[in-house]
């Protein structure tokens, strides 16, 4: 529905410029896999300091993998507008991560000039049914 | 409305035990200041690594203190039942945070037998202003 | 990814029966168009007494048809378990709906014995773009 | 926190000249108790169109309410706006009503020139527990 203005190579460029803390951290633990047309696609790799009691992925590890795959499809979208910030998450958890790589696929629902808004899909990688679904609204600075 | 079962020192032995990973994260960042009756209280040290671009604390480290103060509130009032896993989380960011501590006032809106809900209300230590405020849905497995 | 053990025609029935308040509130405003497999359809009848000033399709009426396009696919999927109940709603209002019928898409994400959890997209009749989406958590009654 | 420009008196005539649908709907099932400083308060009255299965006030019926309470509080909030939408809502619903009124309790949490963010806790009159509990936000129309 909507067409990315930048490449996954550029947003990736962006974020590791303006937002080191979390893209380096641990040693890279995203990677942008695609940024659309269509969803974008985020990989979360599995880590130990993701983990939670009982050997899952944390929660706190998938709402971070959810609202960074919202920013980088907003990003892919509006372009340089790293000020862009979540006003809205919601998150429902589905079913227990397996212990792999976790995918985030990231869709834009309604791109407005102030306001952006998406729902993002988490699976565990190799596997059909959801782990996690977000909604999320992002604020847009003039430009 | 609901009493306590457990201290905030018993809390905070239990998540040192069955969670590490959050509990001594760069040097403990997280500490239970109350446990109620009333709103549990946590606080979040300010650390570099909460940052996101623009210098304000990052929407993730916000979602991951208010998920933890709710976890705090249920596990104080259900005892050690530390595989209760949320279910649904919501929040809205409301204010930039300042650049000092956060703190976080989890109330229990409902404590059913199997789930559990009430919201978060995260502010900067000293001001009055809420910075985001969060609901969330916990989900208590059978003792 | 589930099967439908009731018809349209049989969850349309069991409504009738045990909510006749919503089915034929003003001449029968709702109708199931698909139960599944796939997403569940509902159309909401445009009508003057679901208008809000600016002449659009009322927030409240958009939310009542979400919920029951979820409560449909629930009760389609569980069978006629009507005391489930709506334990969480999220939506986000998209774009200013047309004055022509609104079409609900309602999709199980999670299916499990206690709780259902799934997503409805709407739209106006004959457009592509959504006019708001909701996510929603059934609590399922044993049966 | 913040200071109400219109009183009860003058957001309920607002209401009813530009909103007759829901103001007068069956009778009037809506009056404003209080617009602030401090909760806004909502009245619904209790009536049989608002039941669901098992005999409980159904979750659109609360949906309404609350949604309509935070309109009410931000129109005493910020004059005859009355284009002012809902953006996104989320609701908890934690305990079966009574078969009595419903009280709504709505606050704002953030007044901002575009976007205004709230909760609103519903209560059965006479009791002290939360029956639902909402957040809520709107945009704002410039003035």
């Amino acid at each position: 529905m909507y067409t990315p203005v930048m490449t996954a190579d550029e947003v990736d460029a962006l974020i590791a410029r303006v937002y080191p803390q979390i893209w380096v951290d641990g040693g890279r633990s995203f990677a942008i896999e695609a940024i659309g047309p269509g969803p974008a696609r985020l990989r979360m790799a599995y880590a130990e300091r993701h983990l939670r009691p009982g050997g899952t992925i944390s929660g706190p590890s998938m709402m971070a993998l959810a609202d960074l795959a919202m920013w980088v499809v907003v990003l892919g979208h509006v372009g340089p507008l790293e000020l862009s910030v979540t006003t809205n998450l919601t998150i429902n958890f589905l079913r227990k991560p397996a212990q792999v790589d976790l995918l985030a696929d990231a869709r834009l629902l309604k791109l407005g000039k102030r306001l952006a808004v998406g729902d993002v899909t988490l699976r565990s990688a190799g596997a059909e049914a959801a782990v996690a679904h977000a909604t999320c609204t992002y604020a847009i600075p003039s430009s």
